[in-house]
């Protein structure tokens, strides 16, 4: 990279280690900081610094969060007998999104994956086990993804959940809504034939 | 955004501010840099600062560069009687890429467009010009973009560089290397066959 000034090379290489940035995108992107109101690139640069400093995972939840116990672990409104227990914060907020789910959140930060040499100690399991423990927790909801190793991971916990008296429960399966029927993959459409609800 | 703790929320808006990152990719970047090494997230803070700090046009060619004048202006072994006019530093590397061409740059910083409010005085034409008056530079090529702000900007540049006794000439038109004659557009077929050239 001999055609950039050292420092826009040093640039280029910072943006191409972010996932899903190619090369030709990292120098795109470092132009456009170059050529940008100062502020702005020095505002992102500002902003990167400061969400490392203040964000770190909520000691009951493992959400990120800037406090501590997190917003949602701190709102009273929120319903303390349900949990959902997800992989990422990503995960969290799309189920947040929704409006529907008024209960507790867990954050995993992953999922059991033996081969990428992920076991049940480098999850926050041990954090969830202990949340558990007073009582107050009715129900878990699995809401892993709904592929190879969230469903290993939501059999894991369930295992461990049952004997505790909780409800334990995983989102439903089936088609997307305003999808179309013959587009829908043979699996999903055998989980929604099996999973099929009496019409009100 | 009020799914995000303050200063999560305010890295994923700088980072959507970025040109081509949506706020789905804008939130998948802040996510990826709160877990990943903690100075790899600092690293790239720390690139975005040193670019803005050390980088700047150079005073001959306004290539960016860290030095003054850029590391081509300063290049003995670069010919000085051939001046290469580019819209952008990125049309720089492509060329400097090419591996063809060893003569002097040029990069205007923007193509003239009246509809955007570009008109000659937002490009670093006098300077170009004042880099034509010792008589050393013999010939100017034109290789802004082959587009309509590309084109007039060649057409106005080549009336201000022709009374200088400038031999002035623009990269070919043509069928890409390795493309197919059947999906060439008919303009690009029309400017390779006017432009035809004899076999060796």
């Amino acid at each position: 990279m001999w055609y950039y000034a050292e420092p826009l090379a040093r640039l280029i290489e910072a943006l191409h280690k972010l996932p899903g940035i190619g090369p030709k995108t990292a120098q795109r992107l470092a132009f456009f900081l170059m050529s940008c109101p100062r502020e702005e690139a020095l505002g992102l640069a500002t902003a990167i610094v400061q969400a490392r400093e203040k964000i770190h995972p909520c000691t009951l939840c493992a959400n990120l969060t800037d406090a501590d116990p997190c917003q949602i672990c701190r709102d009273p409104r929120r319903d303390r007998t349900v949990i959902c227990v997800v992989e990422q914060p990503r995960d969290l907020v799309a189920i947040e999104r929704t409006g529907v789910y008024r209960g507790l959140y867990h954050v995993l930060h992953g999922a059991l994956s033996p081969l990428d040499g992920v076991g049940p100690q480098d999850l926050k399991i041990d954090q969830l086990l202990s949340r558990l423990r007073d009582g107050t927790v009715k129900e878990i909801i699995l809401a892993t993804n709904p592929n190879a190793e969230g469903e290993a991971t939501a059999l894991y916990l369930a295992r461990l959940c049952r004997p505790l008296g909780l409800r334990v429960t995983r989102p439903a399966h089936g088609l997307p809504v305003g999808g179309d029927l013959e587009y829908a993959d043979e699996m999903t459409l055998g989980r929604a034939l099996s999973g099929r609800q009496e019409m009100v």
